[in-house]
C-alpha cells in the first residue's frame, strides 16, 4: 500500500510544466491540509523532470489561503537556468485563485570544503522518549510520531501569566515509517507546533504565511538516514503585531545538520 | 541632493505593476550592484500603490544572475490579496532575462500581545567603536559606515588552518546618514559579508543566491530609529557543497528587534 505521504505528493502531468493533485484527507489540519505536504508537493512540481544529481538548495512557500478539498493544479515555471544553479517558480492553484506560491532554487552541488558551525544538542536516544499521544487527534498529528525532548506542547485553560519559552526539542518521524527524502524533510520543517501556542499555554487563531527552507544535505545523507527519527530543535525571537517568527533546525541521528528553516506564522488577537 | 539610497530605489511607472529603473552605480559590488539595493528596489515596487497602513511581513528575494549596468523593467502582481493579508510576487528583467525574482507578504497589522524572546547582545555604543575604513574600496562599501564590535573580516594570505567563527556584531548606518524606512531595512539585511570569508580568511568567488527577510517592526518604529545605526548580529549553520547559510538580526538603538534574516550564499571551490 502506498505511504500517505507518497499520496499526498501524488502529481498527475497535465502537461508542460502544469500538474494535477489532490488536497490530502491523511493530513488534515483544522482548515485544510497541514502545510508540510504543500510544501512538499511544491517542490515535487519543481524537481520534475530536472536533470539527474540536480538538488534543493533553498525553498520558500507562500501560503496564501487555505487549501480546499478536493483537486488543486500546479504550474511550474523555470525563471533561470544557469550553469549550476536554477530557479523556479511554482504556484498551486484551486477553483477560487491561487492557494500557494513557492520559489526554489535548485543546483548541480559539488564537493567543497564543509564546516558544520552548529553542533546538535546533547539528547536522549528517541527510544528512550515517549511518543506524544496522537489517536483520535486531528488527522495530520497521526501521520507522525512526535517525541518530545524538551519544550512538550501543555495546552492551558488560561493563558500564561509571564509567557514561556517558544522553545522546543524534539525526535519526529513520519507515522508509518518512510525513508527520508527531500519532500519529506520539507514537510517535516513545518511540524513544530504554532510558537504562540507555546509561548501563551492557549490555542488562538494561527496559521503559518510563509515559511524558508535551507537544504545542507546530499540525496544519499538523506537516504542514509532511512526512517530513523529526525532531531528537531525550534524556537522563535518575537511575536507582535499579528505575526511571530519561527526557526528551526533538522538534525540527522547521527548531529549533521539536514536543513534550517524559518517561517512567519500569523495569529489573531 | 537625493540621497544614493533613493537614486538606487527610484522606479518610474510604466504601466499597471510595471516599472523600470537603473542598477545603481553608487552601490556596484564585484559583478553587479550590492544584493541589497536590488531587494529594496523588488520590494517597492511590490509595495507601489498598496493602500496606507499596508506594511511587509516577509521578503524572499532570489537573486538569478548579475545585475548588469543599465536598465531594468519590474513586474509586480498580486497573487492573492485578503482581507489582512496580501502576497505579491515581483520579477525583475533586463535583455538577457530574469535577474532576480521576489515574493512579498505585505499585512494591515494590529495591535496584539507581544513577546520579543531574543534579547540585544551588550555591545557598546556606535561612537565607542571605530568605523571600519572604506575610502577607494567598492562603491558599496562606502554607501555604509561599518563599526564592527565583534568578527571585523580580517583578510588573510592563506586559509585558516583551523576554520573560525561566522560570527559578526557590528553597528551600521547608511553613509550618508538617512532615516530609516522598510526599503533602507531590508538592504541592511545583505550588509554582512559573506561568512564563508570569515570562516576562512580568504576570498573565494562567492555570492547571494537566496536572502529572506522577516519583518517584526512598524513604520512607526523605523522612523523613531532615524538615521541612528542599528545593530547587525550575524552568524551561520553550515557550509558544505557550494552553499553556506547565514542568519542575522536587525536591533534598533533601544533593543528592539526590527528584522530578521536568513540566506544560502553560493561559494566556488
Amino acid at each position: 500500500m502506498e505511504h500517505p505521504f507518497d499520496t499526498a505528493c501524488a502529481l498527475e502531468r497535465a502537461g508542460d510544466g502544469r500538474f494535477s493533485g489532490n488536497a490530502p484527507e491523511a493530513y488534515w489540519n483544522m482548515a485544510g491540509p497541514f502545510g508540510g505536504t504543500t510544501a512538499a508537493v511544491l517542490l515535487r512540481a519543481a524537481l520534475f523532470e530536472q536533470p539527474d544529481g540536480v538538488e534543493p538548495v533553498a525553498l520558500t512557500v507562500n501560503y496564501c489561503a487555505a487549501l480546499a478539498r478536493g483537486a488543486f493544479t500546479i504550474d511550474a515555471r523555470a525563471t533561470r537556468s544557469g550553469k549550476s544553479v536554477r530557479h523556479v517558480d511554482v504556484q498551486m492553484q484551486q477553483d477560487r485563485g491561487i492557494v500557494a506560491t513557492a520559489s526554489v532554487v535548485l543546483a548541480l552541488r559539488r564537493d567543497t570544503w564543509s564546516h558544520q558551525v552548529a553542533t546538535m544538542p546533547e539528547v536522549p536516544s528517541p527510544d528512550a522518549v515517549a511518543p506524544m499521544p496522537t489517536d483520535g487527534r486531528l488527522p495530520w498529528l497521526q501521520r507522525y510520531e512526535f517525541r518530545f525532548v524538551r519544550g512538550a506542547w501543555q495546552p492551558q485553560a488560561q493563558t500564561y501569566a509571564t509567557l514561556h519559552s517558544a522553545h522546543s526539542t524534539l525526535w519526529v518521524a513520519d507515522r508509518p515509517p518512510r525513508a527520508l527524502d527531500y519532500l519529506s524533510l520539507a514537510a517535516l520543517c513545518d511540524v513544530f507546533f504554532v510558537r504562540a501556542f507555546h509561548v501563551r499555554g492557549t490555542l488562538v487563531p494561527a496559521g503559518t504565511v510563509t515559511m524558508t527552507v535551507h537544504f545542507h544535505a546530499s540525496a544519499a545523507e538523506l537516504a542514509a538516514q532511512g526512517p530513523l527519527p529526525v532531531l528537531g530543535t525550534v524556537d522563535a525571537h518575537t511575536f507582535t503585531r499579528n505575526f511571530g517568527d519561527q526557526i528551526a533546525q533538522i538534525w540527522s541521528s547521527r548531529g549533521r545538520l539536514l536543513a534550517t528553516t524559518t517561517q512567519m506564522t500569523w495569529f489573531k488577537e
